[in-house]
Order: C-alpha cells, then structure tokens, then sequence
C-alpha cells in the first residue's frame, strides 16, 4: 500500500468531525475494557485477574445488577406480547399468580395499541397519552393535556429531539449544568451548537445557583452565542442534588425574563430520599395562576422514563416529554421529527402507562406492587448511605450525603497525591482517569471519572451508582484507594 | 400583543432550518387526516363520512392491518417479559400451547440479555449478535463476523447512524435512488448534506440502470459535491423492484472504483415473489473471492429490520446492521456514536434472533411457523396481484407486475386530466396529492402520492401498500379512481 491514494471512503479524517468531537464517557474506554474482563471471567478464563466478578457502577442499569423488575408491569406486558395467553386468563389467575387488575390492564392496553408488533402513532399511542396526562394532573394539581405529550425511546431519544429543533445555527448555544449527565453535550456536539456551561455549587450540595447561570448567559452573549435553551437536570445526574420549590420558581422567573426554553429532565423524580420532588410543570403553572398573563409564553420541555426510578426498565426504552407553552408551528416541526422515526417502542409505551397508572390502593396487584416498589427504594437508600459512609472513612475524599440527595448516584471529590497526577499525565490521562483504570484494574468496579460530566479546573470526582448489590464492591474500593494512596503518597 | 419583541424563544423562522426543510410524507398531513377520521369513526361520530372504515395504505405496518404474529415469536417474548411463567412451562406446555423449544429459546435469551428491562451492550447482546452472524452465513455461504454486527432500532435507526458518521460537511452528499423511502432524503436533510438522486428505470420494472448512477455521480462531482456513499433499496421502498446478482456485481464494481460507501437496505429481503434475493453481502464476497485482492476496501454496510418480511413486528423497533471493510477507527467512531443511545430495544433484539434463527425442521414449533409464516407470504402475493388486477383495468393507470417485484408496496403511475392539474393547482397542492386527498376523502383509503418518494419531472404516481385484509377497499379504489376521471375529464 505504498500509494497515498485512500484506500476507502471514510476513515478518522474526513466522517463528521461533530460525530468524532462528541464525547460519552458512561460507555467509553472504561465500560469497553470492563466487559472485557467480564467476557474473560465468564469464560473462566480470568485467572489472572484479581477479583471475581466486574461491578458496573458506571451506568444506571438496574435490572443488569439483579433489580427485580416489578410483577405487575411484567405480568402484563407477558400478555401484550402473547394475547392468547387471555385464553387462558383463569389458569393464569389459578396456577401463576396473576390477578384480574393484570388480565384488564392488559386487555385496555391491547386495545389502544391493538398489537404491539404495530406501529403507533409517532406521538404515541393516545390512549397511553390520557394515562399519561392524568399522572402529571395526579402529580402537580393541574390538568395536562394529551396531544401535548410525546412518548419516547427513553428521555434521551426526547432530548435529541429537542436539541435537534432548537440547534439552528453554529452560535446557538444550551446552557447545561456541569457536572451533567453527557446525553447533552455529545448531542450538542454532533449537533455543531455551543455548550453554555453554568457550574452547580458543589459546596452547598451540588445547588443551582441562580448567580451562576446569569452569569454563564452574559458571558455567552457577549461572546456571540445566541443562548436559546437552559437544561435543568432535577434531581441531579451524576450529583444526585434535589431543586425546592423556591429554587425551580427563581429558574422559571429566570427562564421567561430571558426567553429561553426550559429543558426539564425530570427522569430521577421519584429517586429522592427526603423531601419531596416538584415539577417545573407545577411551578409553572403556580406561577401562572399567581401572576396571570406574565409567564403564559414560557416554553417548557419536562421529560421522564421508565429507565430509573423503582421500574428501571431501561431496556425497554420508554418514556415521555410534555411540552407546554410552545408555538403550534413549532409543535408541528417537533411532531414531523419523530415522525422519521416512526414511533417508540411500543411494548416501551406500555410501560410507560404502567409506571404512570400502577395499581392502587383496593386493587388486587396492589399489595405486592406495593412491598416491591418500597422494597427497592428502601434497598437503593440503605445502599446509598452504605456507600457514602464508606467514602466518609476515606482519606481524601469528600461526598455529599445522600439525605439531601436523590437520583442513583455519588459523586464523590477526590483529592489524589501529585505523584498520581504526574503518572497519569505521563500515561496521556487525567487523574481522574487515571484513578477510575486503576480502580476497575485493581477490583473490577467499573466508575465514570469526573471529566466525563464536567468539572470545575482541578477539581476531580467519580460517579458511581448505588445499585449493585452486596457491600463486598464497597469493601473492594475502600482497600483500593488506601492502596492508591499509599503508592503515590 | 402589539409588541414586535417575539413572545417566545422558539418560532418558526428561528428553530433549525434543516430540520423545517425535512420532508416525511408517509406520516405527513394526509395520514394525519387519516387519523382524524378513524378516530371520528371509533367516537361513533362518523356519519357524515362516506366511509365507515379507515384503510391506513400508507405506511408497512402488517399488525395494524390485521396481520397475526408468528406465534413462536410471541411465547418467547412473553416468556422473556414474565421470567417466573417459567416455573410453570409445563403447564404452558400442556394447556396454552407452548412448546419445548419456546421454553429453550426464551432461557438461551434471558442468559443472553440477563432481563429485557436492563440495557444491553450498545451494539447489542453478544448472543444475538452471534445468531444474526450465523444467519448470514448460511444466507450467502460465507462467514460473518458477530463483532461486526450492530442491532438497532428498527432498520431506520441504523440508516440514522451511518449518515451522521458519514455527512461531515454542507458539500457532502449519498447518491439516493428515486423514487426512495424519504428516511434517506429527510436525514439527509437534517444532516444539512446533499441528497444526489439517480433515477430507476421504470420502463424497466425500476431497475437500477448503472449508468445514471454514474451520470448522477459525474454531474454531482461536477457541482462541488463530495460523494461519499451510494444508497440501493433493495428489494425497492416504494418500488418493489428487486436486483438480480448481476447488477449487484456491476453496482459493487462501481462502488470499489468510486470509493463509495455501498448502502444496501435490504429490509425487504423475504418479501420477493420471484427468484430470490441476493444480498450484497454475497455479491461483494463472491467478488473477492474470484479477484482476491481488488475489493479488500470497499466499504459495505448491510440493513435488515424485524418490521417487514413475513415478521411484520414494527412496534417493536428490532433490527441489525452488518459492518464490512470499515476502517477500524471509523468503526469505533459508529460505536460511540450508537452509545449515545444506550442500546436498542432489548425485546426488539431478542426478536431479531428469533428472526434469524426460527424453529427449524424437526422442532416442535416447526410446523406452525412454517404454516404462519407461508401463510402471510400467500396472503401478501394473493392481495398484491388482486390490487394489480384492479390497477391494470384503471383508465389511465400503469403498474408493474408483482411478478417481477417485491417488497410491500405497488407505485402505479397515473395519469390524470388536466383540469385535475389545474384544481391541484389553485388548492395549492401538486397534481398526486391533490389525488391522494381526495382518495381519502372519498373512500376513507390513505395512500401516499409519488412526489412523498420522488418521481421524475411529469410523471405522478401513488405508493399503496397490499397489506390491507380483503378486497373492499380496492373496490372503493377502483371506484374513486373512475369518479375522479368522470369528474375532471
């Protein structure tokens, strides 16, 4: 090959230099190299590995670290894959543990999506759409209307969406909190828009600091960017930070005085541990009913998913985005969009009704819904304060306790001796790259570092979740760091 | 609100004009209207509609008309959502018609997948990805290799990736058949590159002619454009045409001496009345087989979908792309992007195995599925030719046999008169859709006009799937079609 004519179409220097510039750190180098070991260890051949099993803190999987799903939402989806099993519905209820609410929720959904092999509307199907409307009424005390709401491919397919809208040009730019969940700048990125970062006040546990957002804005207009667009991400990913009601109020004020789209991602609202989570929904339409006529034009996204919370049925792609206060034409562009798409998964939509209208108080599936939801949410707690009274005990690190905190995350500071960051400069790393190699090296748990949410300038964290079982990977890190830093003291 | 200060931060003239320009008429306003009506009609309110039946013609959703899922299918996955019905599959067995192999299948994919509800790897789950290699190598005689394999959401999604990697500036642009199934042009469009289509031969039962791909190519080089890829359907959306193995060497030629991308959406391989389908993936291997040497680097890139063929599961969102002779950097570059995504549906994969891997002779569920599955194929073939019969007696209608076509779809030419011209003119519309509007009007029949896929200059056309139970609606076609040419002669 001695011509320097390419050999081929594409290769790393002329495809999509926006594809090549997005960056995802929660399935990058670190996941690639942790289902290697894990392919390694299940085929037996992990003898020279030192541990026994790979623990992926790195993602928000529930079911893949042995989360139960919840009976109900699986008992029904069971029929809506095979309906002739509603043939047998008696034998079910008899010999299986079915109940009747399962057999009549199954034969409702059924008939709004009339199969789940068929395409539905791209919006969604509308009888999942009222559920889903009456959920947000339930929620917030004010009605929601259904033609307003777009089930979706899990939040990230509504948040592409809506990025996909607002980004017009090379100057518009989305004013994203840092650390974020990095759905947002890789879109942003692919997308050619700019990134207005506003940093989240970590000294006073991770907050939303109103001051910093102003002023992420002045600096990005006067440097030409045309912001059109404030993500909150509520409760927090990776901080796990919960907004009150006075703080979502400061930020809709904010977003109405500005004429900026308020991008809700609500996806870790019932992941709270104290207090409880508002809606930017509901502090809207507060605000509205306080003041009328001053806010009627604020344009509100608010997305939620099946994937977290106590369902964690994130393989099955579902969940939704209200919009509220947008321009119809604007609507119908949004509405042509997903359209290419065709649709959600509609086994995903179904969930997503599930999760929206379980069984309630006097149903027959109540009971068990109920010990199993509160089932996981007391084990995600327990292992969440688990976790942080292990990152108490360790030198150097800091973490904000999950009381105040909510989502299925820590995000940990860590200081690291500067021999560690002069062996991960040499190794072409940051140290906190450096430190997430050697821990998943060391022990086999699998974290994101900091870096890829965003970071304050020499400031370093991981994220972990809280979810996998046991506390063995908590024992495994803690001897790890001590180790870390008794090799770099 | 005499102000001129814009309202909002969003209005048309400022939301991205790339995604304003994309056309996607399969789901556009006249299948809007569509619903309109059969929404009306399930309210009871339909009396003043000359129809007491929507037929949606307009867009491959086999379970929306009627069509049943292949049962095999169907126990898997509601085994797969509702694991515990395991503990009872003797009583599956024995009273709701479940077979051993259904029970083995659904504990090789829950040990594949783990739940269904957990997010799989971003590629996909290694065991399916293994069944979908094994597959092609018995569908072409030549190996395939898992790691190459991209399951995705739908083939759609898959076509999505790809253009993102591959569009890298405005000057850009994918040589794309017209007529073609607008995913192509419509991502094209939001990617801001340039579609450069290349017509098919009509008078030739819409064959791929090579020579205006390569006139389509020259003119576009000519212009500025940078072709980077080259897009074949086939069988053919919304043609039917299917290519024979000839044409696929003469196009595979072309592609190497070009340096083109070969796109092969193949999603319609099972749905070919005539001879067989080759895929390009034989094509390209058979080649290098006999000139080792000289297509090492083309650059393939193969779509398949669990939406069509006799599977028909569209709301599930399954399918896979096989990757050949990429650059192992621009590969990497395809796997981060899809990780943007976390991962396909997992149902929707687990569905893509059952696909490519069904019972086989000598397995319990054999016989039905080869009755349900032969039974869709004469089904769709029988409704096919009925509608042809009935276009061939049209005043002023030409269709290809479906004989020599494939796919889903018939795109009969129309002629229509030129006061119809001119009333489609003063309604603002073209002279096909001003046609399809009043086919829905009129008869409650929703079909998409040829302008929705491409046609050349002057001529018109309509797209109609036969999936349709019954013959009803194409007399009510047959009757329209007769009123319209009475009313405008």
């Amino acid at each position: 090959m001695s011509s320097s004519a390419p050999l081929r179409s594409l290769c790393l220097d002329n495809i999509n230099p926006r594809v090549k510039a997005a960056k995802y750190a929660v399935r990058g180098e670190l996941a690639v190299r942790s289902e290697i070991y894990r392919q390694k260890l299940a085929r037996g051949e992990g003898g020279d590995l030192p541990f026994d099993t790979v623990i992926s803190a790195n993602i928000g999987n529930p079911q893949q670290l042995d989360q139960k799903p919840i009976t109900f939402f699986r008992q029904v989806a069971s029929l809506l894959e095979n309906p002739t099993l509603l043939e047998h519905a008696d034998l079910l209820v008899e010999k299986c543990g079915y109940k009747a609410d399962v057999v009549a929720r199954a034969k409702k959904l059924l008939k709004d999506v009339k199969s789940v092999g068929a395409y539905s509307q791209s919006q969604g199907a509308p009888g999942i759409r009222d559920s889903v409307a009456k959920f947000i009424e339930n929620r917030d005390g004010f009605p929601a209307d259904p033609a307003s709401i777009y089930l979706s491919a899990g939040a990230s397919s509504g948040v592409n969406t809506m990025l996909h809208v607002i980004c017009s040009k090379p100057e518009t730019g989305v004013l994203v909190p840092i650390p974020q969940y990095p759905l947002y700048t890789a879109t942003l990125s692919v997308l050619g828009a700019r990134c207005v970062p506003y940093y989240l006040d970590e000294a006073h546990a991770w907050t939303t600091d109103l001051s910093a957002i102003e002023s992420a804005l002045a600096s990005a207009r006067d440097a030409g960017t045309d912001v059109r667009a404030l993500v909150i991400i509520n409760p927090g990913n990776p901080t796990g930070a919960s907004l009150p009601a006075e703080d979502i109020r400061k930020v809709i004020e904010f977003a109405a005085r500005e004429k900026l789209v308020l991008i809700a991602d609500e996806v870790y609202q019932t992941n709270v541990f104290q207090g409880s989570f508002v809606s930017f929904k509901k502090g809207l339409r507060e605000l509205q009913a306080e003041r009328p006529g001053e806010f009627d034009y604020v344009e509100l996204v608010s997305l939620h998913s099946i994937s977290k919370g106590m369902v964690g049925e994130c393989g099955h792609r579902g969940g939704y985005f209200e919009l509220v206060g947008f321009d119809p034409d604007v609507v119908a562009q949004i509405y042509k969009f997903v359209s290419i798409s065709l649709c959600p998964p509609v086994v995903g939509q179904c969930l997503v009704e599930c999760m929206v209208n379980p069984p309630k108080e006097g149903d027959e599936s109540y009971a068990l819904y109920r010990k199993e939801y509160d089932g996981i949410y007391e084990g995600l707690m327990k292992r969440a304060f688990a976790l942080y009274e292990a990152f108490k005990e360790m030198e150097g690190v800091e973490c904000q306790s999950p009381a105040v905190q909510g989502s299925m995350y820590l995000f940990p500071t860590i200081h690291v001796p500067a021999k560690a960051a002069e062996q991960a400069a040499k190794e072409g790393r940051t140290p906190d790259e450096f430190y997430c190699f050697r821990l998943l090296d060391a022990t086999g748990v699998c974290v994101v570092p900091g870096s890829g949410f965003g970071q304050k300038d020499g400031s370093l964290h991981f994220r972990t979740t809280f979810l996998a079982p046991g506390t063995d990977w908590v024992g495994r890190i803690t001897k790890f760091h001590k180790d870390f830093m008794d090799e770099f003291r």
